[in-house]
């Protein structure tokens, strides 16, 4: 089981809220499941997508499970406070599902395998419990497709503590390039990856606010108390790398971040 | 005047037709200009990309220049041979153009900006040619875009050498990320960006023939003998790092790229 490199405070679950809202229409806007599809959501942490999800697909019956029990009341309760009544949660390891083989259409994983130890296997099991003909989509960011302008080597070492940290603790935050080989592995057939590209410049103020100040740019300045304990870099360098993400953000600055969605079948 | 840090060889203007052709269903798909419009392409090269304007726009009128008086034969050579008839190409140099004031309706530009050590100065002079209400199209790489998978160190050394021998001819490499605010620096409005990302894996073998390997590959070696007598980097190094860069169009690699596309109103 991997360890959740961002932590579990209210602080992280407003950032998860933020981040999802704001992401929805970019990485959600795609996903329909026809009506009656029974939906496997791996890894739903706190709910953040499964609210989207649900609500854009009324017709269909989702399971969602993660392994933080504190998560997945949190789920619960949003989903609960939204009236939104297709979908069930439940506390599981993704390495030893409790579910029959077969048992879904289909499998939605969102930011998940970046935390895992062993992504692979992880399809695999994912793969057995979706039916003949089912199939998975997933999708997963990568930390070094970010770059921006100006340009700044402290930025970049700040981003780099982040990358180094979730490495620590066995995930991988550069997973978004993988997906194609790692469905291609795991025995999945006709994979196919569409890049979605975040693209920020001063006439999207939407953007600049609720994406790289609210999601990125908030994410980084999270492992900071950690990215010091540890070593990676002092705390000047710290602070100047932050405010070179922020000064990217002003009117001449432009901000990429690449997320990655996959499909593929069983 | 810039210098053109790709040279002007036989192999360098196949070069530039395989990218051009790969590239183009990418990045012209959606240029095209109303009937009886007056087009001028600034720093059209050997007509790699001006074949495929004048072709999809049988209607308009275009007007070609480049500094490079060779490169001008080659592509008033290129045209004639297709049978296209709707462009003339002129000599000419961007800071000081023999066009009077609002004399187009459209202006196109493609890999040119990158090459130029006063990018913004020249899109002022753009704009003075430009009619008002007129338009320009600006299509540029970012070199600092690319990654690969596996992850390379040596591959990225060798990119950072071609980044590196632009800059010292007074290009810029990693222009594309400043679109948005070049444009608005030089005058014009409501500009706007959009990303054309090339992502690469083993699913689309044309794209891993004829951009990964023949258009970024082949131009990173071009620059081979230049790096290595500059001494940014050694020949064993250098191997390594084409080596890792061919890696990644193995049937588990993945290749990203990105363009970046803007368009703004005099």
């Amino acid at each position: 089981m991997g360890i959740y490199v961002h932590g579990y405070s209210e602080t992280e679950a407003c950032r998860l809220a933020d981040q999802a809202d704001t992401l929805a229409e970019l990485l959600h806007a795609s996903v329909r499941f026809p009506k009656g599809s029974r939906v496997l959501e791996a890894g739903c942490g706190v709910g953040a997508q499964t609210i989207h999800l649900a609500r854009n697909n009324p017709d269909s019956l989702f399971t969602c499970f993660d392994a933080s029990g504190e998560s997945i009341m949190k789920a619960r309760e949003r989903l609960d406070q939204a009236g939104l009544s297709n979908s069930r949660f439940e506390i599981a390891d993704v390495y030893n599902l409790p579910y029959e083989a077969g048992s879904y259409d289909y499998v939605f994983v969102c930011f998940l395998l970046e935390h895992l130890r062993e992504p692979e296997t992880a399809l695999s099991v994912l793969r057995r419990v979706l039916a003949d003909g089912g199939s998975i989509t997933v999708i997963e960011g990568d930390h070094g497709s970010y770059y921006c302008h100006p340009r700044s080597p402290a930025a970049d070492q700040a981003v780099q503590c982040l990358i180094e940290l979730q490495a620590r603790k066995h995930g991988n935050s550069l997973i978004g390039r993988q997906l194609y080989p790692l469905l291609a592995g795991s025995g999945f057939r006709e994979a196919h990856v569409t890049p979605r590209m975040v693209y920020v410049d001063a006439s999207r103020p939407d953007l600049v606010e609720g994406f790289t100040r609210r999601t990125f740019i908030a994410m980084v300045e999270g492992v900071k108390e950690e990215a010091l304990s540890a070593g990676l870099i002092d705390e000047a360098s710290w602070n100047k790398g932050i405010a070179d993400l922020n000064r990217s953000t002003h009117e001449d600055g432009t901000f990429c971040y690449t997320f990655f969605q996959a499909t593929a079948m069983k």
